[in-house]
């Protein structure tokens, strides 16, 4: 009897029609539950065998199940130049990244050494770069800056001003910076324990975009006082981008010449040379490294004509050589910044995974997720120990290492190489380096992140809520900086699924012509007397209310009019029967033997006739549930009501596509019972249509049973 | 050629396959569109007209359209008897949770008093009881108690102790009270006009119950100290329930034993004559005002006996008569307490609509949402100058209101002209009443709430998640407080959607056999060479991510491993091109003429086969995104990601099942393109399969054109 058709392009079905008992009987579900115990399940995970541990030591220390493999043949030559290339890069940026946390250059440099190190024994990604990087630099510099303000360390001068003392106030800073970063290693290493990676998703990319773009401003706006070779006021708090801009703007007449020609040479230089780079990337072997070129320039010139001493250029001032020995952090100041923290935490993790899985994905390899965020936590809570400050990987020297042909983290190890003899017997010799030329260097790199403003009107295009989140997050990390502002945002991109869902689009479905399928376009052929309703979205408490009414208002049956019609038409006849009791005793005293009772339930009938004729001959709805991916408390309740109250004005409700999911979830909230029985519950649309049409033509058969 | 049969029960549908762009056809979808435009929807909302201005004022002041309608015949008896009986219920209710307030007990008469009135014009449910309730109060109470504590109001005594200036004292906390309260109408009223009054759907049924249950706790130990007679020290912030607490149990050993014997008789008789009550309702026409009953006898016996003086027993004391002038709020004390009244905003509306609702339901009628935010925001607006603080209704007075058959809002006047005479002419009376009595009635009056801890036993059996939403709300509401355990709960409360969403069930579909029925269970006929995958709920960019790997992991497919591998294979192929061409340079020297090109392309045939073989011959992939109701830039992107990557390694991706709006979401992301055809969108998954299937035939027909 029952047949499907595999024809060419036909789509031919022949089958029972099927509610969910029956469906039960047919599929023979619950057959093949073999989902073993929680008992099982805990066994299993506790089970301890050599292979097993292997396998976590593996996936806990990455290299040792790379490293044995490595073929120096392959890749040895691409990882070499690229570390060197990525070394070459890290030197100056890790420089101007920590003039921009607030911090000394060489700070930077350490930065670039010993996380590197860290992320290659820990690390799953083959092509990111770990090191400084500008959206953590000016998250960390905020919180230096806040903390040991300048105002904290002048010391009665000799001369009768005060001056600065400049040692406590690095030392100062370095120790906030470290002992940061330290704990943001530590959120980064438990979240990475308990296997909560995911909550990296919640950054979304229109977030991400919007948040860096914000940086981005945030970091221009700290580095124009480098720039013009002015000490503007320092600001905290919401709207500090905005007051420190005014405050520039207006000691702008007090600009330094020799550091605004020094800034704009070196800008002119940046650019260019790095649209040659771009231009000419097929034919040049390795990019031009002209942020090296550039400082090493820029300390000769100052060093030869003696910018500092003449012109009273600010430079970078004494680097010193060697390593310093590792020093604890500073726990007591943890409860002052625990929301950066959490924040730089955040924010490195998300950058590190999305430019790590861009790469596997283009490579072929994975990279795993909560292993990465353990590796960072490891990352920052030893680099934090050695006067180094929160990293996360750089895409422009991320891209250098995958272009230049990097093939694995080894290219980081030859990186620090690079970068571990400039601090022990190169680095002194930057001491005359122009700090502008640090900040026109920070400027030339942010040009990738104000790009993303074009992300606007590819936005408006495409998608205006994604658009939205990307607005309200810039707008909201420009004007209240950059802990509080991913706060917002990342709440406001929750909000906007909550909001979809809350908002859906209910439709009245339509019979396409010929076909089982129901569209939502109230002009398709409706069937006679029947209403198929849909919510585009699941129904949950956000919205049950919202669907309740839509159900009311488009059956055009409006529950509580028709209910209180049904009670004054029953107090009617209570009140009728009364008056008939009363002349039926008087009756009963004439000894009139009439029953007129059938009389009454004639008229009982005729009174639902006409109440159904008010709705315009409506006798059954359909709730399409295929949307539905779960139910709550309040879904459950509502659908009750709806089951209740409609019976109680002889209407049928149907409901229609429950996923097996949600039909559990019915049965353990007690939905079903004999008035809301299961076989109310179709699999399809269709089936219910058929099946309601099937009970009508017999009720026109046998007009009595109706 | 196409037909669908209504048989009786008999699924028969005979169609072609419909793809997206032929189901545009068939269903000749886009001709219907009579959408007004922007202009003229909003031409049509600016136009004005005599019975639209009607509307709008009848809408805004719904007592004009109801009122003249009143019918005395029907009504008045009703409403008169309900008013008495609340009327009645509100003077023991008014001054005992006025001291919950920390007001003095003639503020809670006032309450009773005039935002009744102004219900009756703005309100719109019928049944609803406006005036003093226990959550509210101890809101309130918890704001007056930290502005203005006992340690402010200390004077030197004359006796060397210091003396409370209790008079100061009060009067301070009215007007603390009162401004709290115009702020609350003020939030209220706002919400109101911007038609907001949606976000009473984020306070979940659980999450209400939870939160007044923790609410009740918070009055309990409240008024502890009045029960036996201690005077604890005052705790504010975080944990303050606890330490109250444990300072109350401390103090037990100075229990005054006349306050505790006061209690205990009172809440013997109270308990004893409301069981009572509840077992005669039926017969009793009226409840027994018990609560009247026994604060009368208390200040007989308390006058009688001179208990204040003899006993030291604390009483209410003084209560002037007649009626104050009103007295504009303090606003420079609303920043103070601005998260504490938006909080008594949204929870006072919150138990008023629930209410209202539940008894329009009942009996008929429509509450309108958002009329009902502008009433209450009235009320307390108009209540907080006539020193009233914030009302809601209460639970207990409006079933006495219904069942004592109140049929209009004209019984909240009749209540207000009891409670008027009373404050003009009996109030007075009420002085030597013990504070022990009000506080036995408010904690007889939380039993209902307490009876909510059973809760817990049905929601474990029905739903755990709603569970969760009322335990996290209960220990947040505890252990934080009311302001921000309401936040934290709202919160969370949300977060339970998202993760919903963002941990769906994946599933393989599989065919029921026989039909065209896809359902998720893996062990129904899988269609061999094709992976039918469908996600719970919709996909969005919490879950993109998930959906991708458990499409990787279900497929068998590791699309990096497969890459890679493919990658190899083509370097492979280049190196043998590359000797191959240097062998036939060496050949043609030779002069020898055999290519052997085609060979190498029988190769490459080879090596993808081998590909094809290692994942187990499965050819496409059908996405099923029946349960996708919006798309947003991630999902987009994951979307052609798969497109791009699988065809890299020759699988053939469909789509199935898409609503309207979320192929509307896509066209507009640019979704569709060369690649991607909107022909690989089916209406259904079972449409997808046959197609396929069909496609597989004429390629087993034909291998050459495989």
């Amino acid at each position: 009897m029952e047949q499907t058709q595999w024809s060419s392009a036909e789509y031919v079905v022949q089958r029972q029609v099927l509610d969910e008992q029956r469906l039960d009987e047919v599929a023979q579900k619950g057959m093949w539950s073999t989902k073993p115990t929680v008992g099982e399940q805990i066994r299993e995970s506790l089970r301890c065998s050599v292979p097993r541990l292997k396998h976590i030591v593996l996936t806990w220390i990455p290299v040792l199940s790379w490293l044995p493999h490595y073929s120096i043949r392959e890749n040895a030559i691409g990882d070499l130049i690229s570390g060197c290339s990525v070394g070459i890069m890290h030197l100056p940026q890790g420089m101007a990244y920590a003039l921009l946390a607030s911090l000394r250059p060489v700070v930077g440099l350490y930065t670039s050494l010993y996380p590197v190190l860290v992320y290659f024994i820990f690390g799953t990604s083959k092509h990111i770069s770990i090191g400084t990087f500008a959206v953590i630099s000016i998250m960390i510099g905020s919180v230096t800056e806040r903390l040991a303000p300048d105002s904290n360390f002048f010391i009665n001068g000799t001369n009768g001003t005060d001056d600065l003392n400049i040692v406590a106030r690095d030392s100062m800073r370095v120790q906030i910076a470290c002992s940061l970063t330290v704990l943001a290693g530590i959120f980064q290493m438990l979240l990475g324990l308990v296997r909560f990676g995911f909550v990296v998703t919640y950054l979304s990319e229109p977030l991400v975009r919007g948040y860096t773009t914000a940086s981005a401003c945030h970091v221009c706006v700290s580095q124009l006082k480098y720039l013009f070779g002015v000490k503007p006021a320092r600001f905290a708090g919401p709207f500090a981008l905005i007051y420190t801009l005014v405050n520039v703007c207006g000691l702008l007449p007090q600009t330094r010449v020799p550091e605004l020609v020094i800034s704009l040479v070196a800008f002119a230089v940046l650019i260019l040379v790095k649209e040659i780079n771009e231009c000419y990337r097929q034919k040049l072997p390795l990019p031009i490294p002209i942020e090296l070129v550039v400082i090493i320039a820029a300390t000769i010139i100052s060093h030869f004509c003696e910018l500092p001493t003449t012109y009273g250029v600010n430079v970078v001032g004494e680097i010193p050589s060697g390593l310093k020995a590792p020093r604890a952090p500073d726990p007591t100041l943890f409860s002052q910044f625990i929301g950066d923290a959490f924040a730089v935490a955040i924010v490195g993790y998300a950058i590190n995974i999305s430019l790590g899985k861009t790469f596997a994905l283009k490579h072929g390899y994975k990279v795993d997720s909560n292993q990465e965020l353990v590796a960072a936590g490891l990352c920052n809570t030893v680099g934090g120990c050695f006067q180094c400050y929160a990293v996360t990987s750089s895409l422009s020297r991320s891209l250098v290492q995958e272009s230049t042909g990097g093939k694995t983290q080894v290219a980081g190890v030859v990186s620090s190489v690079i970068v571990l003899i400039t601090i022990l017997k190169i680095g002194s010799l930057f001491e005359n380096l122009p700090k502008a030329v640090l900040a026109t260097i920070v400027f030339v790199n942010l040009k990738g992140m104000f790009k993303q403003f074009l992300d606007v009107s590819v936005l408006w295009k495409t998608n205006r809520i994604d658009l939205l989140v990307w607005l309200v997050t810039f707008i909201s990390t420009v004007l209240l900086n950059l802990d509080m502002g991913l706060a917002v945002s990342v709440g406001f991109s929750v909000l906007t699924v909550i909001f979809r869902t809350q908002l859906p689009r209910y439709s009245l479905l339509g019979n396409v012509p010929g076909t089982d399928l129901y569209l939502d376009m109230e002009s398709y052929r409706a069937i006679p007397g029947i209403k198929i309703i849909r919510s585009s979205a699941t129904i949950n408490f956000t919205n049950a209310e919202l669907y309740l009414e839509f159900l009311q208002e488009k059956s055009g049956i409006e529950i509580e009019k028709l209910k209180a019609e049904r009670k004054k038409l029953e107090a009617k006849q209570k009140r009728d029967q009364e008056k008939e009791r009363k002349r039926n005793k008087k009756e009963a005293k004439m000894k009139v033997r009439y029953p007129i009772t059938i009389d009454k339930n004639n008229q009982k009938d005729g009174g639902g006739e006409d109440g159904r004729a008010c709705r315009s001959g409506i006798h059954s709805i359909i709730l399409d549930l295929s949307t539905t991916s779960f139910v709550d408390t309040v879904t459950v309740k509502m659908l009750k009501t709806i089951f209740r109250d409609f019976r109680a004005v002889d209407l049928d409700i149907y409901l229609a596509g429950c996923q097996a999911c949600v039909v559990e979830q019915l049965e353990k909230a007690n939905f079903f019972s004999e008035s809301v029985p299961k076989s109310r519950l179709f699999v399809s649309v269709h089936d219910a249509v058929l099946h309601i049409l099937s009970k009508q033509e017999r009720r026109d058969f046998m007009p009595v049973s109706g």
